[in-house]
């Protein structure tokens, strides 16, 4: 891999401040990437790198030969091919972005053809199951380092990436003992430069923490639909009465069956551990309801208002 | 109360569509109108009525001065006072728009005064519970309609009303077999010249339509938002890594503590009934995540998939 290693610097010891001060020069250049999985969130990390001129050639590997010829004729890669093996030969970085129930399999095809030095990294959502799988089989002078940055739109595809996707966003990292700083440094700097602020976190600190802001809403507002539609099965039009909060409210139960089901086999136990402190809230606030304990209940809703509003200071777009 | 005969129609036997053909005269003309809770709600029927002509003056009543006086300035009314017993005096008809649990002692206050004829409605988003308490106390010759317009912004106060608050927007009237029927057409036709659609609904099946629809999820974003702040409170800055369907998912946990847990009061048994059937059903998602029955778990999610996107059909605003 050849690294501008002059402009490389260490990634534990200077604040994001600082790297701005020291120079503009681009920390890296990679001969050869590859993209596995050319969707909203492959094709936009491929803009970006183009964008800034720090990949030479890029190498986008798919399943759909439409997704991956909008992709060329887009200019979101230069290169593309069915064959994993073929596609992942002598990159420098590979990056594996596609649903996270694949993302073991897929690294499994690429790992005969990776070159020596080779930097692999993802993009799922659940970190400790991939981890798991992927890191023991990981030949010598071969890294891993699990990724997974919190952006997306409500579109899929490689004709609706952009470079700007990762811009202001967070990206968590989750290295383990074993991970090579080198290549944790390198994947860091690939994220920076693409707009987002890394985070290093503990696999399964990230899992929790997703389970509970992302999965377990996604869980309640697919059970919530259903009910609702429950209570329509039983002859009540009760969808026509619902007004405009119900329809943001519910719209993440517009997102993908598919997408869903593999995340909930793969970060099994912290959603089940998050439904349950849910349930004990919900248990909690129903019990209130039945004693009509008017003013533990305004102190529940209060304590909710509070922290949802202070959302808006933390400025989550 | 002078109500133009020739051009109020009976209220059940013509389609809105065959309304809107025969004339365009004004079915009604009111000349005294007033409004208890002069906020978004009641002071937007204000302006409808206004704007349309409909009513002689405009009597704003309620408990802040400074908002009467937002609402006198800026012409929502034509004049205010403090006290309900002398605002309702010589009223044809009684707009009760103030918090749910204070509807009751709020007509209680104004019934010593209100002359023959005058027909009293709300804008309570619980019915069952209000008809129960005012319907036995109504002299005779003044009538009680039971109502639920279902519209609202996230903003209070009279400044922020406007004519068109209820345009499109279905407005549900609970008549019961006590409920008069010239009292009932004249608040159909209020709310259909303030653009609303109007439905009629026993006074159960709404507050359980809307339990479902709107009080239930209320209930699970606030739960929700107290999960997640149970964590943070364990030392994770889960908050920080949330994102914005997050936010849109739990904005309705930033809605007025004292209104909800007045909902919950008047409520309660349809909530609670709710809540048990989302329990039920969630419950049994976290069954098939355990047993990680990735096909259950999709035919799960595809369900609620559909329906939610049957919304956007719908054009639920």
């Amino acid at each position: 891999m050849r690294i501008n290693n002059a402009a490389m610097r260490p990634c534990f010891d200077l604040s994001a401040a600082r790297m701005a001060v020291i120079d503009d020069m681009p920390r890296f250049f990679l001969n050869k990437v590859a993209v596995i999985g050319v969707g909203l969130i492959g094709g936009s990390l491929a803009l970006a790198l183009k964008r800034k001129g720090l990949a030479g050639t890029i190498v986008g590997i798919g399943r759909g030969t439409e997704n991956l010829a909008d992709a060329k004729r887009l200019g979101v890669v230069d290169s593309t091919t069915l064959d994993v093996a073929e596609g992942v030969r002598d990159a420098d970085l590979v990056f594996v972005a596609v649903p996270v129930l694949k993302i073991g399999e897929t690294i499994k095809k690429a790992l005969p053809s990776l070159k020596q030095g080779c930097v692999v990294t993802d993009a799922g959502s659940v970190k400790k199951a991939i981890i798991d799988e992927v890191e023991p089989i990981m030949p010598a002078g071969v890294h891993f380092v699990g990724g997974h940055p919190i952006a997306g739109t409500e579109n899929s595809g490689a004709r609706y990436a952009f470079p700007e996707l990762y811009v202001g966003r967070r990206c968590i990292l989750t290295p383990t003992p074993d991970t090579d700083e080198k290549a944790l440094g390198l994947v860091r700097s690939v994220w920076e430069e693409a707009g987002a602020s890394v985070v290093i976190m503990e696999a399964s600190a990230h899992d929790r923490v997703l389970a509970a802001v992302s999965h377990l809403p996604h869980m309640i507002a697919y059970s919530l639909v259903n009910t609702v539609a429950d209570v329509e099965d039983a002859g009540a039009d009760a969808l026509g009465y619902s007004a405009g909060g119900f329809k943001d409210f519910t719209r993440i139960a517009s997102s993908s069956p598919e997408m869903w089901s593999d995340i909930c086999a793969m970060n099994r136990d912290a959603i089940i551990e998050m439904i349950d402190s849910f349930q004990r809230r919900l248990d909690r606030l129903k019990g209130l309801i039945k004693d009509r304990d008017l003013k533990g209940l305004k102190e529940d809703f209060d304590r909710a208002k509070r922290v949802r509003d202070s959302l808006l200071k933390k400025n989550v777009k």
